[in-house]
């Protein structure tokens, strides 16, 4: 069998061409609190002004500010309380001259006050305060419509939902909330090396990790996936699960076979679906083999069987390909400046992706390699919150020098108590 | 009633009284696949070598390094294929002199051969390939343990478990996790002024948005909350309701009534449950009002009424707690220097928190207040992924200053494709 001729394309190109397929999925409404990591589908306009009415911030008084000018602690300036209303409650009562509500936080200021004083800055008495200082028109008055107007965007279509979205979503009375929905996927780890997690070790195998640590990647981005049965090199039953898969899902992810090896059949598997192939080559290391069909409206991520590629290219690709589907603004990786800790004297003719800890405590960010750094590490990934991104073209780096890192995980915390 | 007096401390040292309780979850065995986000109870140590064997890392040829000895362009030196194995199969042939296996990526590499010849560099007839250069010892060959040696420590007690953690714990054959139960907790909304969201306006009131944005913010978290119905500003009945939720619940978070007000029950419904409170007051804008106790060895966290001030008392105290709780090695938020981009005049008697967007795309970061800026906003919130910190004593603060910030989100994506 000859070996196949393939072309490697720069990852940005490739990043590009996954984003640039016009597939989305549907639009639905979730439940409120169901609604975190989903993609907003329409803008969010405020209904009402927040706050809706002119709240007090404080427990304290609610007074005509007029009344209190000329107020010292040698003059103090005495109120009569005429009603009490806790939040919630509004009062049926005017506010007159050296007359006060007694209110809550968050309730709303009664008519004829304008000003609010705190708790703290009277002396009581029997249905009266006393206060010293003077009051100006608003003062500790949340003003109806400071922070949203009405018509105002509050939340814009494309914006993933995070738990302040919810808030939002919350005050404006959606119990239900537009998005597009969550795109489903199956997993395929592929290889007749491959035993099951729970299998006792045979000569030449290894345990399936890749099936695992992308349900794991998956759930880690509010997504599910179906892990499918450890297919074994056979074409023929390879093509029919990957054809079953897509019947039931938004997108198929294999590991393995993505390879040139008369026992990777995954080329065959896309001829077979008449998938359009984005690419199957990338100029990075590692994961260079990584491949990215379309077909019938569906990506085909084919990752490498190693866990650093398969764990790279899900990065790279199936992250940025999610957020497509989903059609959120935000889908490409963040990219951060740091100070390399440790040399790395390899050179570089592909892009170089190593999974490393960042440690972003200082002005400038510091990287290191998490552990062991080759194409079938695994224990580094789990050490990593990173990764480094070294230009193709380049040669060996030191201590010192400055990179380009993405970040890869979420709620960092540190050993130490930094504030 | 005399306002109750109260001495705010400040927030290093609330956070301190907080991770200084000993209250840890109790350790459980959970499926791999469900054990992303939990904190692992005990070391996992590497029981073999990983690769477990002399590893192909291509699709090739395995072959004796001394036989290409002198091969040239001008010399191709031809080998016999004696045998042909896909991986996770192992050869039952020796390789002798000018003798060669195909071999797949991942195979072992079979008795007698010491180096890979890639495809690539092959020209191949029928049974006999020639290559043109000479390979040396160990070429191309993965080695048994060159990644991790057995008794390695490969993830450490109290490591929270991520994706390339799961790969760590499928490869050595976990199929159940020993880990810390991830905390339940119970989320109870007080307030007069509260409705549900589905609830009609009324005048004076406004949707409850904490009670969703709480949920949100444990689910981000991969933790469950239970939303108790909204609590009325009710003495007797919010005992009962948290009484019954402190029995089902490892922590209790409630929001709103934590002020000094007649309406605030919260320091009555602690001395109802005999609750140790570590602290009611904090040197912090907003939620300078937060309270945390404890009480049956848990947790409870009463948080703000405001949105700022509730989602600031969750990032600080509530996380902290739970990693407390599951026993992690790292539970405290993340510091990262930047740069302020624009003006912040007010002066910060207590310590300042301020939703921002932090954006680390180059060697230093910057930070931006991400909307109105006041205890009850919350639409800032959803356009937040930090949140900036200014030291308490400090006075106004301009746009070029250099700022603290507490990274909040998760998954950050740039509208641009930035590599």
């Amino acid at each position: 069998m000859p070996v196949e001729k393939r072309n490697p394309i720069p990852v940005r190109e490739a990043i590009k061409r996954v984003v640039e397929q016009d597939i989305e999925t549907e639009v639905q409404n979730v439940p409120l609190n169901k609604s975190l990591g989903y993609v907003l589908a329409e803008d969010i306009v405020a209904t009402y002004e927040i706050p809706r009415f002119n709240k007090s911030p404080y427990d304290g008084f609610a007074l005509r500010s007029e009344d209190t000018v000329g107020a010292s602690g040698d003059n103090r300036i005495e109120f009569e309380v005429i009603d009490h209303i806790g939040a919630g409650s509004v009062s049926d009562k005017t506010v007159g001259p050296n007359q006060a509500v007694r209110i809550m936080t968050g309730a709303e200021v009664p008519a004829g006050a304008d000003a609010v004083v705190m708790l703290e800055q009277t002396k009581e008495g029997d249905h009266t305060f006393t206060i010293r200082k003077t009051f100006s028109h608003n003062e500790n008055v949340s003003l109806k419509g400071e922070e949203t107007e009405v018509g105002d965007v509050v939340l814009k279509k494309g914006q993933r939902i995070n738990a302040g979205g919810i808030a939002v979503l919350a005050t404006f009375g959606y119990t239900e909330v537009p998005v597009r929905k969550l795109p489903s996927a199956a997993i395929i780890a592929t290889g007749s090396e491959l035993l099951d997690v729970g299998d006792e070790l045979e000569p030449g195998k290894i345990r399936n990790s890749n099936g695992p640590m992308i349900e794991g990647l998956l759930n880690q981005f509010g997504l599910d996936g179906e892990v499918y049965k450890i297919q074994e090199d056979d074409l023929e039953s390879s093509i029919a699960v990957v054809k079953q898969a897509m019947e039931t899902h938004d997108m198929v992810i294999t590991t393995g076979g993505v390879s040139v090896g008369d026992f990777d059949y995954l080329p065959e598997i896309y001829k077979a679906l008449d998938a359009e192939v984005l690419f199957n080559k990338v100029q990075m290391r590692p994961g260079s083999v990584t491949t990215v069909a379309v077909a019938h409206g569906k990506y085909l991520f084919g990752l490498s069987g190693n866990p650093s590629a398969c764990y790279t290219g899900f990065q790279l690709f199936v992250k940025t390909g999610v957020l497509n589907m989903m059609g959120a603004n935000e889908k490409f990786p963040q990219v951060v400046k740091a100070t390399l800790m440790e040399d790395f004297k390899k050179a570089n003719p592909f892009t170089r992706f190593i999974r490393s800890k960042a440690t972003l405590n200082g002005m400038e960010a510091t990287v290191v390699p998490s552990g062991f750094n080759k194409s079938g590490a695994v224990v580094a990934i789990a050490h990593s919150n990173a990764m480094v991104m070294l230009p193709s073209g380049t040669r060996g780096f030191h201590a010192g020098n400055t990179v380009d890192v993405i970040l890869t995980e979420t709620d960092v915390f540190e050993e130490e108590l930094l504030l």
